[in-house]
């Protein structure tokens, strides 16, 4: 698309949005299962266009991994019809009152959520990841851009016009959607900080941080996950073993992955022979620093391996002097992801948990526990390292904003300055099982 | 100072401002008020330092308005002082629980506040907002990097000063405040986006621009203040004529006084006249378009004035045929900060609420109500326009994030994953009346 192309697409994209974001709760679910239902009567023409991708992707000679997210067939279909009605039944994230308040006889002030408006999505090459994140964004009233890997073109075209259809019977229609199919096309939305209000980028750290360093619109995402584990003096042996080789082996390819575990001096020689027998079992390649190595087997850690995210089996190992020390490793090696305790002190715990300054702080639990569908967020957008807007792992709520609005009845500032002046009441009113004043009509 | 000095300065700021953080609550209280007591004991020496400042002022013929913002006298030290009363007085923003959940049995998951790190704001030649924002600051448990205009030089040096001894005798000092004196400081300062988590300018609009358009730090402020009213058919006139003049008159040189009026066709004859009336009564100049003109006398209005923050006696007036045309002038040229309706009708009141995208829309009162006093937020950081972290007035919370803790008791994500998995529990629990695990030990 040339950027006219593309600015008329966007612009029409959030003229609709202002539509669907009044669209009721009940009909925005409806549009949901819609596209469920159109998706499984749809799945032999869906299949077919994978089927493309999957050749295509055989002649390039693309990696066993990658082939398999780009798989889409009846099975994984069916998952995410199963996703979208999930979807369909959380709670509805438009008009919660976030706060409302008396602030004089007649004038209310609430503080309500609504949608950030246009997001823009780049992602890998997975049609199911195309299909969740035109259902968050319906469910949660926002236009949606969005580019998935070229490798899925054919699959995401197909998709794009299956759901189509799906929403064609319904007034809102299909153009809050924006589908990109060229890096150009990326490349020119960065520069719409005027139309876009969220990119959020999913792949590889280096991609992320391509999108931060090109953009003037917000991202959200996060750069890296180099996580740790400090195991204290004070550990239980079993529980601080088990939780390290759950956090490095479950699944090590993700960012809760744990890629560094520091060791207490005074715990080093109980914990290191049971942890290196263990982590043997994965094939866990392990890097230790000297005092790791008097006590097992290990390959010498360089400088280098401190700021390494593996990624894979490969850890490092470090023994530290205090718990003072674990923290400035963490503050100074790691990626303010995720970082975990294991101790049976309760106010070590505590200490670490106030003082870590990382998204998730965790104590005796592994790493891989921050993950939005762990937390119970319903669906995760994505996990934000970034401290503004959304931390951690994001649900729908990282889709939304909010906005003030006040009822009064012919209120003048005026009354309340200066001589005589009127007091504010400034009384907090309960927000609980109570819709918005702007909510009140909808079904 | 050079970059390298800077950088030693803010990361020596960013060192303490983790002890600030985890200081007790009314430890950073009593810090707030031994910064009253000092200043109230050295309000000699500070009116000192401010006449040199006046006398240069003089000299360089700054404008009268500007010269009243730069006094610092007794009186104004004594409100700065009941300033900083007030603020020791606002709830802890520190460690609130923000929601709280059991995932399974022993695994607890909780989202707190916690301070942003390390704030920067520019501010304009008003002594008074040094002094508020570095009790924002501490009450916060956020460092400071701080510059303030260049003709409250000598005044702002010798509060530093003052500031600094007041803070002596407590464990974290004053290093968590860094004080900057020249523009070149500032430009390199938006250059560490390592180190910085939030800029605040405060200023002119093209000032704030000038900031968004050189950094890639997240700022926290607003671009433009073009507010609207709209007064509907179904209007009270004389509410809708006193709003109307509350809004413009009552101080127009900020940016929630209203900049133009539209007036619903039907009501455009009962409403004009009175509300020229009032408007005379100020000398205010009004632009209308040819239907206004029909019925009052004015200034022709151009296109020009639908984009114009007056600021200032001024006011553009527009007939309209609509609601939604009223919506769409809104939409077309307001700058999404605050604008009102004006109807004893609820439901069109309701649909204006809804649809209007900005960061303020009211009902039925004064465009001068969206202010962080007002809505009782116990003290104002910036306004914000923007739809990412905060949006309209913001109070502490602008200078608050947050972090995930969950403690478990040797949980590993491996017993919820795959054939017989562990369903999660994901129940909500209360967050009311209660601190957090992390601030269970504090006073």
């Amino acid at each position: 698309m040339n950027n006219l192309e593309l600015r008329t697409r966007i612009a029409e994209a959030k003229r609709t949005q202002r539509l669907l974001e009044r669209t009721s709760r009940s009909q925005r679910n409806q549009m949901v299962h819609a596209i469920a239902e159109h998706l499984k009567s749809s799945a032999p023409a869906i299949v077919k266009a994978n089927t493309e991708d999957l050749l295509q992707a055989q002649h390039m000679q693309l990696a066993t991994p990658l082939v398999k997210r780009l798989r889409y067939d009846e099975r994984k279909i069916e998952e995410s019809c199963e996703q979208l009605v999930q979807v369909a039944s959380l709670e509805d994230p438009i008009g919660e009152v976030l706060e409302r308040k008396l602030l004089d006889n007649e004038l209310i002030l609430e503080r309500v959520s609504v949608p950030l408006g246009v997001i823009a999505m780049v992602f890998e090459a997975r049609p199911d990841a195309l299909v969740q994140i035109i259902a968050l964004a319906l469910k949660s009233g926002n236009a949606i851009v969005l580019k998935g890997g070229r490798e899925a073109l054919n699959t995401n075209r197909e998709l794009i016009r299956v759901i189509g259809e799906a929403l064609d019977s319904f007034p809102t229609g299909s153009s809050w959607i924006v589908h990109l199919e060229s890096r150009e096309d990326v490349a020119q939305i960065l520069e719409l900080d005027d139309m876009i209000n969220l990119v959020i980028p999913r792949g590889s750290n280096s991609f992320v941080r391509y999108i931060m360093d090109h953009t003037k619109i917000p991202v959200l995402g996060h750069a890296d996950g180099l996580c740790s584990i400090y195991i204290d003096a004070e550990c239980d042996v079993d529980k601080a073993v088990s939780i390290a080789v759950d956090a490095k082996c479950q699944y090590p390819a993700v960012c809760n992955a744990v890629e560094t575990i520091l060791i207490h001096q005074d715990s080093a020689s109980r914990v290191l022979p049971g942890l290196k027998q263990s982590l043997d079992a994965y094939q866990v390649i392990i890097h230790g620093d000297s005092a790791v190595s008097n006590i097992i087997a290990c390959v010498a850690a360089t400088d280098a391996d401190w700021d390494c995210e593996y990624l894979g089996y490969e850890v490092a190992l470090k023994v530290v002097s205090s718990l003072d020390e674990a923290i400035d490793h963490i503050e100074t090696h790691g990626s303010k992801h995720t970082d975990a305790i294991v101790t049976e002190n309760r106010d070590t715990a505590m200490s670490f948990l106030r003082r870590v300054d990382s998204a998730n702080v965790f104590w005796n639990c592994s790493t891989r526990f921050s993950d939005g569908f762990r937390y119970g967020l319903g669906a995760e957008v994505g996990v934000s390292t970034q401290k503004i807007h959304a931390r951690g792992p994001v649900g729908l709520a990282g889709l939304m904003t909010y906005k003030w609005i006040m009822a009064g009845n012919g209120h003048l500032v005026a009354s309340y300055v200066g001589m005589d002046s009127k007091p504010f009441i400034h009384r907090k009113l309960s927000v609980d099982h109570s819709s918005s004043m702007i909510e009140g009509g909808q079904p």
